[in-house]
């Protein structure tokens, strides 16, 4: 048999910690016996939920961290000042081999930088990176990097491109997955200097650069993979994110002016919530952060336990692959090239 | 009586020209007297439709221009070269005070070009700005800039917001009108170098300044105006756009997987256009050039003749509150401060 894969879930993250990160830690541990769920965070809090929805604490560890990295703190100063952070012990539990991956529903900037210095990089890794993934008119698009360091570099753009391109191949399996990258126009001349050299290094970089897309393209699955800065993609998944509350206000609206209206609407509703279910984060519970030397999966504050369950799904998808370690394998086959 | 405005319409602009250009001019020519329409273009092309919607020629006045920008030809170098195109005949003409303003659904990048280098920049202006008009939970979110220029120096984005809050003051009648930086969190730290730089100069720009907010600020309305830089606002400006045709898809593929949500699908569409219509990009008619000596307005490449009639309106309001005046005094109060 298999060794149990160990999976450390962040207690204290997200916006409804930590009873959701609890009960979708332990929807994971009772429906895989394959992973092995390790709560990190206030003990008498975690506890407190286990009282009050009766669960059998044997399904899963609990270690004890005794500060919390608040939703709202600096993320490079809350993971160096508080270094008895569930954030900070849970990364420095894979570094150490006591887990495999690490998954928190918490401080994004926080979770990121502690998984960057504490869990440390994969070999070749200039910059880690994180991916989100939207829903596009064939499938599923990918977009790298939504924030994980605002300033990118040429090079830096290629390893997300090269991340991506693994990550993408092995979790979802398709084979050579198309690469674009996003910018103003289509012409290789718009978008300024970072793009044109960026374009170059991936047209040589052996990866299936398909070209220049703009922002109008990314929902119309032109591409796999959509390859732009930290600042762009951060921009362009919380203005996305904004869309389905924005249209649920103007619904309201409408409904206001009468009654037929509002039948109207509600009408609409159902059908809407079915036709942009595909939208829905929880079903991707989570991203990825690649190019460090463990698994990290970055939920969403608002994280249900049913997302918490699929983030953990997810980081024992990507322990089984070894996912890291066919990146640094394909890193060097690109950093040789170039 | 005062002086009729002379607006240079382009005849040769967007996806459906001659056609919808000529029809969109003859409509504000015919319903305000107050303009004098001007079309610049191909003469028998614009004959042609002429004759084709028995329009009378004598509602406005025709200029032969023989070249034609396509959509597809690169800015920088088609207006250099096609020095007899309706882009750059419109554009000398305000130069050379034949005509107060010019209107067109062309190429973007060529009109931005050509209206800055032969229209000429205001005093004070270093860099025009395009911004586009965002529907919001409270009204409307202007957002400055989409893509004018795509590298954006901390002082050019100040007078962005400058012209933005002129702009947004005389044609919304918004007194004030609260200023934001678009970055990828809340907190100043965040969002690199030219974030910071160009908010500490935001806060003593005596502007109505109110800090930094992130994309899924933007239709929440937060703010009157968004400020960011050209390659970020044309990528946010290009994917909200596609948002309906996507949700269109969905819709559609929703509806074939049986005859019942055929049916919900028909229902919900009339409910969905009406609720979404303050989206609808006709409405507002084109987007203005701001910082050129002459007004500006830029259309949509899909524009209608109603929208293409919009666009002239909407010069026609620029011309009359004096909106070039207004931005020049108003930089030179900001330029002293600094």
């Amino acid at each position: 048999m298999e060794q149990p894969i160990r999976i450390v879930v962040d207690a204290m993250g997200g916006d409804f910690s930590p009873t959701n990160d609890v009960l979708g830690a332990v929807q994971a541990a009772v429906a895989d016996p394959e992973i092995q769920v390790i709560l990190v965070g206030q003990e008498d809090k975690i506890n407190e939920v286990f009282q009050k929805h009766n669960v059998d604490p044997k399904v899963l560890t609990v270690i004890h961290a005794s500060e919390v990295i608040r939703m709202t703190d600096s993320p490079a100063s809350s993971v160096r000042s508080k270094q008895d952070s569930s954030i900070v012990v849970g990364c420095k539990m894979v570094r150490e081999g006591k887990a495999d991956a690490f998954v928190s529903a918490g401080n994004t900037g926080a979770v990121a930088t502690s998984a960057t210095f504490n869990i440390g990089r994969l070999k070749g890794v200039e910059r880690p990176t994180m991916g989100t993934f939207l829903p596009n008119e064939a499938g599923i698009t990918t977009l790298f990097d939504v924030g994980a360091f605002v300033d990118s570099k040429p090079s830096h753009l290629l390893g997300f491109a090269t991340m991506a391109s693994v990550y993408v191949e092995n979790i979802y399996g398709i084979i050579n997955p198309t690469v674009a990258l996003l910018t103003v126009g289509e012409e290789d001349e718009k978008g300024g200097k970072t793009v044109k050299e960026t374009a170059e290094l991936l047209r040589q970089s052996g990866l299936n650069f398909i070209g220049n897309v703009e922002g109008r393209d990314i929902l119309k699955g032109k591409s796999h993979i959509v390859i732009c800065d930290g600042f762009t993609g951060n921009i362009v998944l919380k203005f996305g994110e904004s869309f389905p509350k924005f249209m649920r206000h103007m619904l309201i609206e409408y409904s206001k002016k009468g009654f037929i209206n509002k039948l109207k609407v509600l009408l609409a509703k159902g059908v809407l919530k079915q036709a942009l279910k595909p939208l829905d984060y929880q079903e991707y519970g989570g991203v990825p952060l690649l190019g460090v030397n463990g698994v990290c999966i970055i939920g969403h504050g608002s994280s249900t336990p049913y997302a918490i369950a699929n983030m953990v799904k997810r980081a024992k998808n990507m322990v089984r692959t070894n996912i890291n370690g066919k990146i640094e394998e394909r890193l060097k086959v690109i950093q040789t090239k170039a």
